[in-house]
């Protein structure tokens, strides 16, 4: 977070055959996968419904109410990244909008997560290009204030590096960090296995105290049944 | 709110007949007819539109980032009942997703309220199961601590009894007690019985000024036009 | 903000022909036409997405928990109107449902802009008014206590006159005031008219620093690109 | 909270003595004591810090902007209470002041805990009349309409009977049901009474992990040292 | 709000001995005196509390993060004048220090007032120099875009001009329109003269219920006392 | 954030007398001196006044309503140490109170910087202990879920590695990464030096458009003067 006024070209991205197979999964799985970790705030809410993704990472780490970042990012953009952009303080000032996400979507990016607002969101959602954000806004920002490109950042109270695998849909946004990428996506699939088999019981009205044994150390536990 | 531990097992339930014609009329309306009460802070919002729903209330308290108490209510559901579920703390936390609601569903759950978070939003709209919630969250929660079902429980700021009358749509959720479900029942449906005709009158331009007879009070009040 | 107990009858609205014209640009282009300033606070959500509009406000000064001005306000609509309510202190209490919604339609109204909640929201989607507020909440209001109709209010934020240009969509609202309405429309169309072409280059993949000629002050600010 | 327009004179209150040893105690212990439930929000604040009170609850169910209860609920006031203050609705409004304060002191009241706001906090402080509020707001109220005193209510978050126990400090304020105040009060002094050992030993170095035996159970969730 | 890049010099400021005797009567009494409008939103807090002060305002509208006009702000201070700072979107940066204070009380003014962050509290309040604000914080701003230095602001949702009395104290910020300031204190003054009397009566134990003839509205608006 | 259950005993600290130097400083001119980054959200409030610390950072991280990990952190501090804790969600419970902070004094700890509550904040002011936090609240906590210790954490919207340099005082919390606490303190000291000067000549009616020289480049970017 403290390098302002520098782009790192050259970075190293999660595996992109991992990284692809995880939006199937979706956040919560996926989240689940590591250990509940990950996740970022959950007032980073899609523009519209629906939408699932995963890619990797450029980061930009931008000032309040200038944008002038996002322009350099774009040129950073490589097919199948997500660009994740943080700012020095909170701002909902509207960064992106429908001339960005055409550009953004020539060079190849999935989404963008912002820790701000965008606006647009009409044409945006017209266009099929995703955003998580915290807000929504008309208010358009200048150019005036360097930032940085694909520098570590915080965004919505997480950290990512460049790179790093990100998933998104209508549950939230989570950050797999590219070194447990691998690991993360067999350990998600291994939960999403047996989970229709689970789905079956219980709409066959099989309980989860039954179905997961709870019965004994909820008893255990000293819980009491009141007639 | 002060038991932990505790299931109770017969709980007085709203007459089902009352609180089944309680949904078409609708959370403003019933919040009128109950004097302006019973409604739940307007934070709580449904996780689709157009959801409309009533039935009884089945209560559970949970810890933070703890939702094993959710297993042990599922058992207590009765056709026509809905979960309201409480926090002992603010958590956004995704207590709840497409497992469970399958649960739910097979048990005969018309809806989930809970002051917490929920996961797997897209499924469960998919599914059909509506949900009204402080939060939408992919953050898991453990099993470790026991909570209560079917206890007092202040959810969103109202109080809940078990057994109390819920009515949930797009406009918020509103608690009517089981000892007032049959005339608050009568109330709404008297104020219903002359909307039509008030309508009617409106899109023809009359002004509701002269149509409540409201120029004379006004007036009194001092209200002056000025050209 | 200080006048309570009156209403004033005779405004000077935007020319009508101009404010038309402001909808089609949307609020985040008109905004910016204006040197960013003039837009609501951003908590000013659509009850459903899609809406476009623009027209002249009408103003009310409400009462926590009292809506009666709605009803004085009712009579000052002409056609091409837009109602904007602010309240004295904070509040999300439904002060507009379905009624008011139909009396507004009758004289003309396009839309309500409202610094608090509305409630009814699933008939009003249907109905196609769209609204802008702060919250959506069943809670209802009394008819209690004098406000004003078309005094300056501070809605969202922002300074509103009678007669100013309000212009809403799914980005947020904007304020045009009336004496600047003319050549914001032409400064806002002039920006819409290079965007096609703009857009264009974007989708063709040249990146907004070459078209905005950006890289040489982005060198001369001291931007590092590391490989 | 569904009661309008009453006031109940003859409550029962939690037993004098016991309740006037619960405030040396303070919030945290008898939370603790209570198995950590009771407390309210904690956006609830002194106005100054340092005050430490106990006593005995009486109700009032206010109105947005209306304080006209207030009046009503200071001659119920009886040596040893406490104002416990909801509000219908979300408010900031300044409900009570100075004079009000002069009125429930003369009454013997020994604090007032509002889930809304107060004004005259300088005064209120050189008077000693300590107030838990949510907000401080020079913003007068209206006496128009009817709440109830001495009814059930929820105040920030927690449910208050009449004549409950309200232990209140710098931490927070907590609600001890009238019926479990005596085993409440048993058991915080318990907990009091084995604090100053345990301090002793840890200002002497001794580390909670050996004090507490946390090494083994900490080794058997898994817990790993790195060198 | 609109005019971006200018300075007024010559500005009509509410008359000097009137405003004087605002501050002594406090925020809440002269809220009260101007029929319970023209307070700042209650999350403008003071950054030490018992300051309690009144001036004409001299305006600024800054842009989020940049505090250049801050300056330019500081050669328009007259001798009792209260700065008011508003910006164009929600920030938290801290826009003033001791140096800008220092330079401030070297022009003469009071305070300032302002809808964002200020830093160097301790300093300040050694220094003696009140401030309202809506935040604390470190973060510094830039110098890098024209605002404006005396035109109409929305300050924490009250509209101010330039030159209108501002009166502070731990219960808020109330705006007085220059117009109406005389009457302002002279209501003020008439309701602060009868309140010792009140005050005596209420201490010796009457209530407000008689001191005020209430008992009589409110058994007419239905109240029941139940035993 | 991504590592549950591991403490890592030997971390590299930031100079200690580099460290030590920072507090007299005060947050608001390190960040300066950092180029305007490194601070923590501006919810994290001392619960006291006038404290202004610096020291090396011992991280915690913690799940919610669970302080396990801290008696484990307690033995990991040095003096000269400030404990930084991060929860793996939003939390306001109150992880610490007198007891730890008695055990933390005796580890030769100078401070606690925790994105979630503390209670007992009579008595940890009473024992000059002080604490940064997000909110106070008597909600005690669990010891059920192993966190980490020593491991990097997202604290309050920053990143913070072990070992870091923190300095707060009652403007907010800064992190400074070790790598560069040493020019920080450098640059810091050079600002500070010439900030005597400066106030003198402001003090003596000196404006700041002269000292800095402001008047050409308001001038060039179009500031205008209106008599």
């Amino acid at each position: 977070m403290f390098e302002l006024g520098v782009v790192y070209r050259n970075i190293k991205r999660a595996d992109r055959q991992v990284t692809d197979q995880l939006a199937a999964l979706g956040s919560a799985t996926v989240h689940e996968a590591m250990g509940r970790v990950g996740l970022m705030k959950p007032y980073m809410r899609p523009i519209y419904s629906g939408a699932q993704i995963s890619g990797t990472a450029v980061t930009v780490l931008l000032h309040p109410g200038d944008n002038w970042m996002m322009h350099v990012a774009a040129e950073q953009i490589q097919p199948g990244d997500v660009v994740v952009a943080a700012v020095t303080a909170e701002c909902t000032d509207g960064y992106f909008g429908d001339l960005l996400a055409t550009s953004f979507m020539a060079r190849g990016a999935r989404a963008l997560i912002i820790d701000a607002g965008v606006r647009d969101v009409k044409t945006l959602t017209e266009m099929g290009f995703p955003v998580w954000s915290r807000a929504i806004s008309s208010k358009g920002t200048i150019k005036a204030t360097l930032g940085s490109v694909n520098v570590p950042v915080v965004c919505a109270g997480m950290s990512v590096q460049p790179g790093d695998a990100i998933v998104a849909d209508d549950d939230g946004v989570v950050v797999v960090p590219k070194a447990i990428a691998a690991q993360t996506l067999k350990d998600a699939q291994a939960r999403e296995a047996n989970e229709g088999e689970k789905r079956n019981k219980l709409a066959s009205g099989v309980l989860g105290l039954d179905m997961y044994n709870m019965r004994e150390p909820l008893a255990k536990a000293g819980l009491r049944y009141i007639d």
